[in-house]
């Protein structure tokens, strides 16, 4: 076994970039019912068949009336019209508005053959047949015209776009009891190191629990992918080389670890032989020994074993390529503006990833070690501090990447 | 049918308060695999059962050595140690390090006995079955002691807490293979109005779509609770009191529309009816018909049954409410600012919600009626006028929420 250090440490913004290159968007689609196809992605433009509002309706609740039988109305001087009718959202009234006369309407009624306008209800006073007009209103007033909203032929939603409920709502309106969409990619994750150890297994000296696949399939399913845990792999290239083989026919590969040197070469070997290593080693603390390659032209991750780096390194690297992979728009995270709770003092010639809890605008370092698990899950956001930069005073302003 | 405007109109903060006052966090529980639990929420404290790591452990790759071995060590004056076996991680090496010796190791290796600190790769030369250590190292360095990270005892995930990626972590790292959540709040969805027919039917004149079953579902899902759509709810006293009984049995019920007054106020009439109506009228727009009530403890929303007026309500005041009934922690929604695109005017006497479309730090209004559903689907977010203002000038600055 050989001991090889990275030769060449890359930056965090050409790994993403190498990333972002190398990855790309589902190509599969699958029909689902609208009612579970909010933050899907659509796969075919929806264009629509008919009108929306199909028919000229009411936008308030009032009256329908001629408007030029308003002109002039007043609180002082009101007009008064014949209450001929009553047409309410979804039933029909046959006749037709002359001079002089009006119908009750209600917000999303159709508007009856006459007249052109409707008076809200709040200037009227209604009695005995007849309604006082206290304001004029003009021709079009509080009417939806048919198409206003959607008009037949226009594509409301377009291929590419994340169905928001507004967007849900739009296919509604437009008769679209299902749709298609892109298929939620599958990514499969594998743990390697010789040590890692199922959830329920007794634990021998030595060994630790799988905390990898969980994290990561947690990541995995927050980016609109669905996680496979296939296990912990042995440190064997045998072995390692079936896994990746198996990563291949999925359509995304995320392994972590092992932790030790050697399944870590292992992995590496695997890929290079298999496929291509794009990159192996980052310029980041914690997180260096992180590898993206494809095997197949399926992007495969080489995640640190330990599980803070793997995290952070999921947050900054794994998570923009699973929403390029589902086709979701990247998201950037949310920052926030806080104070130094204390002194930082580091000197790793990497960009750094310190883990801070906020209490009341004051920024608290968490981190303990790379390998402590807790100081990620009390933390509610990182620092990101640049290569150059060694200390953080007191009392400094920072900004915090809040973590999901 | 009478038509009754609202009595009183009450301010959005006043809405909000009320509606948080009046619905609590669902107390089922329920187990799941560690694998789906992200995201949900703990129901009991998870306590560690045992330390982790649960040994002394390698934190680097590298040599485990006695300190004062390397005391004074340098590139110029390296110390020599007899390398006198391998320890990786899941390995057991039997031997114990003496003066003079050492032990490879890897990152997560147990620390072997008689050694008590790791002198890093980078700074060792190995050949010939020797170790030249070229810097020195403290006792304790490189070591991640038994318990480092937790301890035995710790309730490292509490009750109530959210399974972040990194507390699902913490929990795998405790073997926790599943845990106990609270379930997700099953919210009953309806449609009332007689104009509006489900998705699939034929429209008659004067019919519309079922917008609104949709968009709420999308929002309820979007918020940690599983929607159920009962459909369409007749405009009849029984009807709708049948189906107010029927959403008091889940664990909150939403209803949206009727646009129609005679409907609103049938479904108004039967929360009252059947139990409580704590409001019924807000100062916004739009989403003025907005009702919040109770029956047998079930929270009820009437939503308005224009579909942006439903969407926009359903973003502001039933998120929060479905959140709070997950025991999800609220959120405050991203805001970006802005420059107005173009002069708005306004004279509401009501808050109001104005969607916008968002092109290079400019907010264009989209808003064209309430009615129309592209105007929020085109929208990127929307700006809130407080009730005193009229008009925002073009170029103004202005806080755009964005919508998710």
């Amino acid at each position: 076994m050989s001991m090889r250090p990275f030769k060449r440490l890359i930056h965090r913004e050409t790994a993403l970039k190498i990333i972002m290159e190398n990855v790309e968007r589902i190509t599969r689609v699958e029909k689902v019912p609208l009612g579970e196809a909010a933050g899907r992605v659509l796969a075919t433009d929806a264009v629509a068949r008919f009108n929306v509002p199909p028919f000229d309706r009411a936008s308030m609740d009032g009256y329908a009336v001629k408007a030029e039988d308003t002109f002039g109305a007043s609180a002082f001087s009101p007009r008064t019209l014949k209450l001929i009718g009553v047409q309410n959202a979804g039933e029909h009234f046959e006749g037709e508005v002359s001079r002089g006369e009006c119908v009750q309407v209600a917000t999303g009624s159709p508007i009856p053959m006459g007249s052109d306008a409707v008076v809200m209800v709040e200037y009227t006073v209604q009695g005995d047949g007849l309604v006082e007009v206290q304001s004029p209103v003009y021709p079009g007033a509080n009417i939806s015209p048919e198409g206003e909203d959607i008009k037949k032929g226009e594509a409301i939603v377009c291929a590419g776009e994340v169905l928001t409920p507004a967007k849900v709502g739009a296919l509604a309106a437009l008769n679209y009891g299902s749709v298609e969409v892109y298929e939620k990619p599958r990514v499969e994750v594998f743990s390697t190191g010789s040590e890692v150890r199922s959830l329920g297994e007794e634990l021998k000296p030595g060994e630790i629990y799988d905390v990898n696949s969980y994290t990561l399939s947690s990541v995995i399913s927050a980016n609109g992918c669905i996680p496979i845990i296939r296990g912990i792999v042995p440190d064997d290239r045998g072995a390692i080389e079936a896994a990746v083989l198996e990563a291949k026919e999925c359509d995304m590969g995320v392994f972590s670890g092992g932790s030790s040197v050697g399944s870590r070469d292992l992995f590496a070997d695997a890929v290079e032989e298999l496929g291509e290593v794009f990159f192996h080693g980052l310029q980041v603390k914690p997180g260096k020994p992180t590898l993206f390659g494809a095997v197949g032209g399926t992007p495969i991750f080489g995640m640190p074993g330990y599980p803070t780096s793997c995290l952070s390194n999921a947050y900054v690297f794994l998570a923009p390529a699973l929403r390029r992979l589902a086709g979701l728009p990247r998201i950037e995270p949310r920052t926030v503006k806080a104070r130094m709770g204390s002194r930082f003092v580091s000197k790793s010639g990497r960009e750094q990833f310190l883990t801070v809890k906020l209490e009341e605008g004051v920024a608290y370092p968490v981190f303990k070690k790379s390998g402590t698990i807790t100081s990620m899950s009390s933390a509610d956001g990182y620092i990101l501090l640049p290569i150059d930069l060694d200390t953080i005073d007191e009392g400094e302003e920072v900004t915090v990447t809040l973590l999901g």
